[in-house]
């Protein structure tokens, strides 16, 4: 039995990095939102590389980092296969704070599909303490703009990116730093 | 001898609760952002009962929190006196994750003053898992808003204040929903 409280999965959305496995054997990451609402475990996927391969394969894991590389990476782009490991057969980024294995069952939207997330197993494996960094918060903020705006091109999703941007050059460290400098990269702006 | 690291106070600002004590032996509580640059630890403190105290007694505390509610109102209101217990005669935070207890140097500046910070004691009270919630982190960029708002009026402070409430309503739980009742409370506004 797990208790998601001790994760630190409230009521609202907690995000973290979705991991899943093709048909074929290729494991997957994404970051998604993962809903707690009346005691009820679930995601809202976009029609995606995760929903095929959930769809295929109805196993997800819930990996909650605190590395701001590794957010905007698996935002814009794939993460090498080397850090992923396998745990019972199943990908899992290397470097969490804790994971959560869960069996998913579907509600298939055209557009967007309602995954309902069961735990089955989870392991935390570390726990410290995270002072608040506005920088890092920001980062999580501009990964979200930069997946839109790369899709729709729209100036105000730049915009809101350049603001975080502000934020982070006065609140973030050298990890928030570099993941801003690889999110301009996937986007195509030099900075 | 402290190790910073272990209290998750890395490169870049991290936003704490700064707990005071006046000459009368009144404890004070305010938001504070926490600077390490270059192994320096200092605070920048506008002209403030924060800084009035630090210049009569120089010592300060760093009060790392996960209580968005605590965060709203130490940011735009007072800190009732039974929140606070005192560790070796000086006023902490019940409700922390963990504790540094400074030595303070002041550099006075007309509006703004360079506090140096150097650790004399610390505790860690609770290490826990705490995924990324992005309602927690609009709660703290809101409270700063507010305390702008507060002050100057501006309708562009609160714009900001209702972009990060919408992010609350949609990621946030009740802790974070309280304390954004909260901060419309302390700003006047009726929500």
């Amino acid at each position: 039995m797990i208790d998601i409280e001790e994760y630190g999965i409230h009521e609202g959305i907690s995000e973290i990095i979705l991991t899943t496995i093709s048909p074929g054997g290729v494991p997957n990451a994404a970051p998604m939102g993962l809903h707690r609402k009346d005691g009820r475990l679930f995601a809202r996927i976009y029609n995606s590389k995760t929903l095929d391969n959930i769809l295929s394969k109805p196993i997800a894991a819930a990996n909650i980092v605190d590395d701001p590389v590794l957010f905007v990476q698996s935002a814009l782009s794939d993460i090498e296969s080397e850090r992923f490991e396998l745990v019972d057969s199943f990908p899992l980024l290397k470097d969490t704070l804790g994971w959560i294995i869960f069996d998913c069952t579907c509600k298939k939207g055209e557009n967007i599909s309602v995954v309902e997330l069961s735990p089955v197993k989870g392991k935390i494996t570390a726990r410290k303490l995270q002072p608040i960094n506005r920088g890092f918060n920001a980062v999580i903020e501009a990964a979200i703009h930069a997946t839109r705006y790369v899709v729709l091109k729209e100036q105000k999703y730049f915009d809101c990116i350049e603001y975080y941007n502000s934020i982070v050059k006065k609140c973030g460290g050298e990890r928030e730093k570099n993941a801003m400098r690889l999110l301009y990269e996937f986007i195509g702006i030099q900075k």
